[in-house]
């Protein structure tokens, strides 16, 4: 069986063990290949090798239901349902992608992206299958990382209660991202050392038994045999939930796998198989990686795993974020950072090695990370939580209810603001601004630079008060040096990059540099374009607004971001409100998701290139000459 | 001690258990009496009397921190801080909340309103101690309900791995709302039952050895003895978790509540107290109540427990929507209804007893409830989620990521959307018109009457597709009759209700009642006013919103909930992006929170009375003849 002839799962249903093992070879080579090119999250994936054939052995897809949390493992479910030879766009525009998919395959049965939603959606699956009087199997696959997001343990609650037929895959590679944190954690690292005498299946009953005297304990009470289960079921967590454990197994076995997967079949009920599988299996590069650098990264070098950086000629975003706040928290015990699970993306290990009393890493739990944050502001601490934008929709209800209504001193840096490109439309951070701007008490802003970030961190935690947050987007700064920050931002301000009088551009972020370069180009052709920095996206700056009351002239927003509720929809309801008679044009993203991509091929598509802006603007002059004859 | 004159929690740290019992009574006496005067969280508070005279004996408020999840039990609290003399005018405009508030006192250190929050603001703060070294408790009191809401369990994860010192009060009551469901439910209800044993603290180690051949158990292995500790700790669950289990305690008896505090008091790390206590305690009607219509409830009388409903003279809107879903659900199979543990607020206990193998009450897990029904949805279903606005905040990202980006058909039944009145600012639902129509599929809809909405369920789920969400208020409907539906409301129509030239008001829901008869007061002034019956929130019905361009009217809309991103920003953006001159006048409410009160008193200081519509729409003629000049 070679890797591009798998057309369905079938293809590998009466493989030997023995032909797996050789199939699992043969895969690897292929994802650590095509990954090396395209990139992807190759260590989760290279994890779940045996896992994903015996789960496709053994059910049968897409009749069974097979729902992967997140679905950035999903690489070889997408090889075994016969997707192999679309690897070469593996995330690219237009091209294979790197979640599992409705609109790709049958076997895709679920989306997902954030994590902790499998074990929800396997409920729902099981419920209509009871209803309609099937009969088929569903099988979430979730990590141990995912499995202490809040909503996974509702869902839990839920199952073990209702008693609900379905077979957890728990997925326990003991890193979710970064190295796990939580008391869950901690239980599944006893539990995988319980591996010898749970396989031992000692029979405590008898055991006892043969005992002299023993009866006396079996006599003592009913609850004494009750707890005794606890011997033999290491899994005393679920079990307390009204789940079966079965396990731990080894997740690179066939031979385990297969028969935890056919036990769990003969149980009425839910069951949990504990899978111990090793991220990064069989490349030594992603085995040896300890905190996460090979969770999802760029294209590397296949000898020496070297990851091959884009234009790294700045440091990142989020690494210089990371680093304003921390300069201000080693003179001010008050400044502590939070990050649910993401120390390595929002680049905070320096923070954590330097700081660690004020650093808290809270594992998948987005909601957990607000709500803290709001405890410790509550008692007098300024809160630093770093967060990416798309996950921060997790924790809405934490920012309106906890943070927002109390109207505590937080600080929200917003990591990942804008496209994000190759993840998609699940990772896109364009829902923030509608999502935070409509909270009464919340200040949202964005820098043009780095030395500008580091201003408004300055003013977050020194001048301002309030709930705030400061959107940064993906990938590296300009390169523009940062100065140590005396001063901040004057809040509220917005700042004219360049003064022109035949239109004006609102805009913020990194967006103005391209903004920029439109303006030199229709300067050099007569049109010259006034650009200003709107960084305070709440509240705008209506000292500023107010005067193009009187200048007539034609007026443009540019967003990364979704249009509905978003920024230019603000600055056209202030006009309205002002009775001010200007129209704005208003770019940004439609009402719709947007895939992945090359954030630039992104951008091409929804028409935010410098070329747009030029053609917009011309369009927009030309028409307001028209309109003034 | 009386009631009256307790001002600080000093007042009764030296009084005796028999003293407490006398207070405890006089406590009873006031709760019983004021509430049936203002309504209130009567039952919830009467089960809490001696576990909040303990909190303040054992422990020392404000420097401790006692934390109130979700918080309306805190009534109590109130008494001993002073405020017994304000129940009068227990959440009334003006009055004092129904929930602890920063603002009234220094005693109240953390607000809440929705659930679940308390053990993550607990971290924080005792997280804030711990960096400042400080040495105050942390405490917070949490539901069995509460418990089981997701982000709870973040941090109960975070807790028990961090080891952090806090006394978290797990207060044990069988009930949330409504009867509890769950599986963390039943595991409590097993630690119930083991309180004899608990008691006893058998020996384990001591009743081995004297067995003979006891010493082999001993011997076998260490983990024996390890597992055996569950013999002792019946709270395994939370051993489990790192977290320290003390109980089950009698939540009426001070001396096994002292003894528990004093206990967690000496321990290091996190310990649960397990208190059981009996909702309603002290008064036979809201004690006998098993369904949880003595949650929360208005005016009752004294002898009777007779409930004094206000002009009930139509059935609640919750009732109409639920039975409209049922009579559909009666003849397809296909369409289930979820609420996270809400079946009374929400109407659906005729569903539950007449259809239960499509009913499920989930318990407080929105953001589970919201999944699994994508999950239902993707496997054919046709899902009714029936949640409280308010509620929906905390399942945000699951409307976003999982069921509108997946373009799932389920619907969404809006409970309590717009002011609700007497529970405040955490309770308005005033953000879901916000947080829903920036989602690219969602449909957004607010029926003018009970007809109107029996159409749209049908429609719903008959005739369109994709998620949808229909919008309802709190309280009774208007009275009109309902016909069964054979059709239902064309997509994306608005409905011109009164025809007119002066001017255009747009709106939905009920309250277009006032509207209209704002139209009538106008009309006999000469102005004739056009009203819009703007059913569909998104999409907008822009065949009609075109029409107006050419006909030069002032525009107003009026909408019960938050403007920044609400209806009247939508229309404002579409004539802008058409380049229609039409200015709107935007009536709602304007970037802050809404604190509790009479809804007819909120919406007279908001401005959202007939008074104001006259007054509204007669200036806006005026400048509109003003511009016209």
């Amino acid at each position: 069986m070679d890797v591009a002839n798998i057309k369905t799962p079938a293809d590998i249903r009466d493989l030997s063990d023995e032909e797996l093992i050789l199939l699992s070879k043969d895969i690897r080579k292929f994802l650590i290949e095509k990954c090396a090119v395209t990139g992807g999250h190759i260590g989760a994936n290279l994890g779940v090798v045996e896992l994903t054939l015996a789960l496709h052995k053994y059910f049968n897809s897409p009749t069974d239901k097979i729902i992967f949390d997140v679905g950035h493992q999903a690489y070889i479910h997408k090889i075994l349902t016969g997707r192999a030879e679309q690897f070469d766009q593996l995330r690219q525009h237009n091209g294979l992608s790197g979640f599992p998919k409705r609109s790709e395959s049958e076997h895709d049965v679920w989306e997902a992206g954030h994590s902790s939603t499998s074990l929800s959606a396997a409920m729902g699956m099981a419920k209509a299958r009871d209803i309609m009087g099937d009969a088929y199997h569903v099988v979430p696959v979730i990590g141990d990382g995912a499995l202490t997001g809040g909503m996974a343990l509702e869902a839990l609650n839920h199952i073990g209660h209702d008693k609900t037929n379905m077979t957890i895959i728990l997925n326990d590679n003991e890193m979710s991202i970064a190295p796990n944190v939580g008391a869950m954690h901690n239980m599944f690292g006893r539990l995988r050392t319980n591996q010898n005498y749970n396989r031992a299946k000692v029979d405590i009953d008898g055991f006892l038994s043969k005992l002299p005297g023993g009866h006396k304990l079996r006599d003592s009470a009913d609850r004494i045999k009750d707890s005794l289960k606890y011997l033999v079921v290491p899994g005393v967590f679920f079990e307390e939930l009204g789940i079966k454990y079965v396990g731990p197994v080894d997740g690179h076995s066939f031979r385990e796998l297969g028969e935890a997967i056919e036990t769990s079949k003969r149980i009425k009920g839910p069951v949990i198989i504990h899978v111990i599988t090793k991220k990064g299996k069989g490349y030594e590069h992603a085995e040896n990686d300890k905190i996460g650098t090979w969770h999802g990264l760029g294209p590397y070098k296949l000898d020496t795993g070297e990851q091959l950086a884009g234009k790294a000629s700045a440091p990142s975003w989020s690494q210089l974020m990371s680093d304003s706040v921390m300069a201000l928290a080693e003179s001010d015990r008050r400044i502590v950072a939070i990050t649910p699970a993401m120390p390595v993306g929002s680049k905070l290990t320096k923070f954590q090695q330097q700081l660690p009393d004020q650093f808290f890493d809270v594992g998948i739990a987005e909601q957990h990370a607000v709500t803290m944050a709001g405890g410790l502001a509550a008692n007098g601490m300024i809160p630093y939580v770093a967060i990416y934008s798309t996950f921060l929709q997790r924790a809405y209800d934490q920012m309106l209810h906890d943070i927002d209504r109390q109207n505590l001193h937080a600080v929200f840096g917003i990591d990942r603001s804008g496209l994000v490109g190759a993840d998609g439309e699940t990772h896109q951070g364009v829902f923030d601004i509608p999502f935070l701007t409509h909270l009464p008490n919340m200040t949202v802003m964005m820098p043009k630079d780095e030395d500008e970030a580091g201003k408004m961190v300055y003013s977050a935690f020194n001048e301002y008060t309030g709930p705030i947050a400061i959107r940064y987007p993906r990938g590296n700064g300009l390169g523009v040096k940062v100065s140590a920050p005396e001063t901040g931002v004057p809040y509220g301000t917005w700042e004219v990059l360049r003064e022109g009088q035949d239109a004006v551009i609102l805009s913020f972020g990194p967006t103005l540099q391209a903004i920029l370069e439109a303006q030199e180009v229709l300067l050099k052709e007569g049109i010259n374009v006034e650009v200003v920095n709107a960084r305070f996206i709440k509240p705008l700056d209506t000292a500023y607004l107010n005067k193009l009351n009187a200048r007539r002239v034609p007026v443009m927003t540019v967003e990364e971001s979704i249009l509905t509720g978003g920024f230019g929809s603000l600055v056209v309801n202030y006009f309205n409100d002002q009775n001010m008679d200007v129209h704005v044009r208003r770019l940004g993203i439609d009402n719709e998701y947007i895939e992945q991509g090359d954030v630039d091929m992104l951008l091409q598509e929804i028409g935010l290139t410098t070329a747009h802006f030029i053609d917009e603007i011309k369009q927009m002059v030309g028409k307001n000459e028209k309109t003034a004859d």
